[in-house]
């Protein structure tokens, strides 16, 4: 039932486009939902892709453009003419998908689609959500939706629900608003099928409203969506004003990115890439994570060449001991304050008592791995004044990278900085160089 | 408009706890919703939080049990009698999330509140639903969903519905069967609004349906709503017949934590952990991968050992560039696949096409971090030949890291192992030792 994409399917569309059997091609994708055509033209050849696209109806082609990513969207709009543009895409898009599709025009094509709209009224949403900031609520709302006056009847607001409800492809709440605009609350699409005619909204309808202003960033819109499991949720502006609403489907690939977003940052992976993106994409993504990397490790040399090393020749053997150890303490408390801060679940500790806390793990931690490294080393090595030397390191190590990997993400984060910067790469880095120098120093002093 | 706790108004509530102000107390939290109130639950002590817990009325006391983290709903159920558990409780809630509740009672309790639920339907619905795999879109769905027979008339349907939905909160859709029970198709709310009451249900349904069976996976649910961009999806048995449906506010969090996952796998966090939890708990969870890593840390000075560091102990300088970069090249091709895999977005390339790609990114990126190491250690060194053996080293150590971070977790996938296991830690461990025997092997031969 559901459409599950294969090789040979592929291979299949590849040969019938070849052959320009259109027919048999509209046939074998009839049953399509646009996200798995999408799915289809991601994989074709851009020539094989455009062609499929072509034979495709008018908002197929639409939901289309809003499923394929970035790159082959950029292409796919090049291709059509203004006039494609703003009849087939723009005009059967909903104002929030609308804007997101001329936000990637250029400027000067931008204009003229708008110019071009046929209703004014669509126009004019779509070049006020234009005017929003990027990742802000005002920039992720759509325009359409459905609001009743408090002191209608039931009666009245079906059927000027009749009217509205034309352009609106899915009605989730019903905004109830007073005679000044002013969003004063929701009333559910069951009420008013459930509700005798005559009954006034006001009787009706629940006051307890939820909203975000058109300021509000995406992050906090999806913090609140995800917090009072909403499906849909009003935009307001300065004035309380209803101008919209945003749905959850927008959030939670807003959710998904964000989670997503940490994880790459924490792993050196500096843009948003996928496995099918190219070579110099890949690349490009990558490099500046591993030259910092690099750096890193040749002031490491440094700090090394600092000690003479050529005295105690064994204290080479634990250098990655205590680099690893110290990177992946690090990493492992950057982690939790990162996806801490990312849930806004730190609490409400002060940093003090958070201090102490992450201090009395790192020392947990820190001692049982110690007294392990103690019997091991004496086992492998018989000198109970190495094994010391490097359980102090160790421990000593630990403590440090924790709280490094602690505060490091806070503070960035007090001021304003991406937090997740501080984690993976950088991190280890670090612990990597002031660790090496905290061993060097603790083996020269016992030793 | 929207709650924003602060350390002010816990330690006001805690105050208003200890001088018993009940009337007060309850003031303040009087236009707070469930969630909200839930979160200020989580930083009182149990016994305040228990105090105010039970100040509350049923329904938002059902609604919170459900917003709290585990352990406090845990704790607060365990201070509930049956009766209170039964009528306060379970029969206030969905059926989904009635046995979500029911689910964290000893197993013998799980029977008494069955066998104590007055309405006989809703004990079957909740039964039925503890019966299916966790993790499984029949453990994820709620039994609660309208549905209507194809030859209804619409005015026949509203009555219908004026029955159905008296015990479910929000509708969604409407779901259409035929005289078997089997699901054909859905009607929105909307649609029927709008639609003349005489119209027949067969003439205006929407036939194309996206549903899943009960033994789907929860990722499969999560992937297939996030593709398709649904609200709410419908459960279908063997046979083709309604059984219930996902809604996604229960995908959300489960899309959230499964990217979080990921992310505390890579950084060596076993466990679901928070910042909020105990020493102990941070501590369990994270010494696991210390230990594995220390291991490793081991292993790599015997490798270390293997060769005559005594003779060349400027080798040693380079012992953190090396297995820094092995590391990060490492933890960057793993967490690629890994979110590639996790985002069903691999494409359906062959292995040897995907490594021919991981390959030539490898080598691009190593070749300009071997350039630089060139340029920057002759400058430091004055030594061409260590400065070629330290560039050869590295280019090798980065183009093995690369394809042994890209293929464990791809070997893993295949195996059906969860791929999230080799990033992390064990990636940068094994690439540590590994890379560790190349470098001196280099070495070596060259020097």
């Amino acid at each position: 039932m559901n459409f599950q994409l294969t090789k040979d399917f592929i291979t299949l569309i590849e040969w019938l486009i070849d052959q320009k059997k259109n027919s048999e091609l509209l046939q074998k994708i009839d049953n399509l939902l646009a996200p798995d055509i999408a799915e289809i033209l991601e994989l074709l050849d851009f020539e094989k892709s455009k062609y499929l696209f072509s034979l495709l109806g008018e908002e197929m082609r639409a939901d289309i453009l809003l499923d394929v990513e970035e790159d082959l969207r950029e292409m796919l709009l090049e291709d059509l003419s203004l006039q494609e543009i703003v009849k087939e895409v723009i005009e059967n898009l909903d104002s929030d998908d609308a804007a997101d599709v001329i936000q990637e025009l250029p400027e000067k094509k931008q204009q003229e689609v708008l110019s071009n709209i046929a209703d004014p009224q669509q126009a004019i949403n779509i070049a006020d959500l234009l005017s929003y900031q990027h990742n802000s609520a005002g920039a992720l709302m759509a325009k359409e939706l459905i609001k009743v006056q408090e002191n209608w009847s039931v009666l009245r607001c079906v059927s000027e629900m009749r009217k509205q409800a034309q352009n609106i492809n899915k009605v989730y709440t019903i905004y109830v608003i007073n005679k000044k605009n002013k969003l004063t609350g929701t009333a559910s699409l069951k009420k008013l099928l459930l509700t005798p005619e005559k009954t006034f909204i006001s009787d009706i309808y629940n006051k307890q409203i939820i909203s975000v202003q058109t300021s509000t960033s995406a992050e906090e819109v999806a913090r609140i969506m995800n917090k009072y499991d909403l499906i849909v949720l009003p935009v307001v502006n300065e004035k309380n004003e209803l101008v919209g609403r945003i749905t959850i489907d927008d959030v939670v690939d807003l959710i998904k990115e964000e989670a997503g977003k940490d994880y790459q940052m924490a792993s050196g992976i500096s843009d948003h890439i996928e496995p099918l993106d190219n070579v110099l994409t890949l690349t490009r993504a990558r490099i500046p994570w591993l030259i910092i990397g690099m750096i890193g490790g040749l002031l490491g040399a440094q700090i090394i060449g600092l000690f003479e090393i050529e005295k105690n020749p064994f204290l080479a053997f634990f250098i990655p001991l205590i680099t690893a150890m110290g990177g992946n303490v690090g990493v492992q408390s950057s982690a939790i304050i990162v996806q801490g801060l990312a849930a806004n679940n730190l609490g409400i500790d002060s940093w003090y008592k958070r201090f102490i806390k992450e201090f009395s793990v790192a020392l947990l931690n820190g001692l049982i791995c110690c007294i392990l490294l103690f019997i091991f080393s004496i086992i492998l090595y018989l000198q109970p004044n190495i094994s010391l030397m490097l359980s102090v390191s160790l421990l000593t190590v630990m403590v440090f990278a924790a709280l490094f990997g602690t505060f490091v993400p806070l503070i960035l984060n007090r001021m304003k900085v991406d937090p997740a910067l501080a984690t993976g790469p950088f991190i280890t880095t670090m612990s990597d160089v002031i660790g090496l120098f905290i061993y060097f120093s603790i083996a020269k002093y016992l030793l």
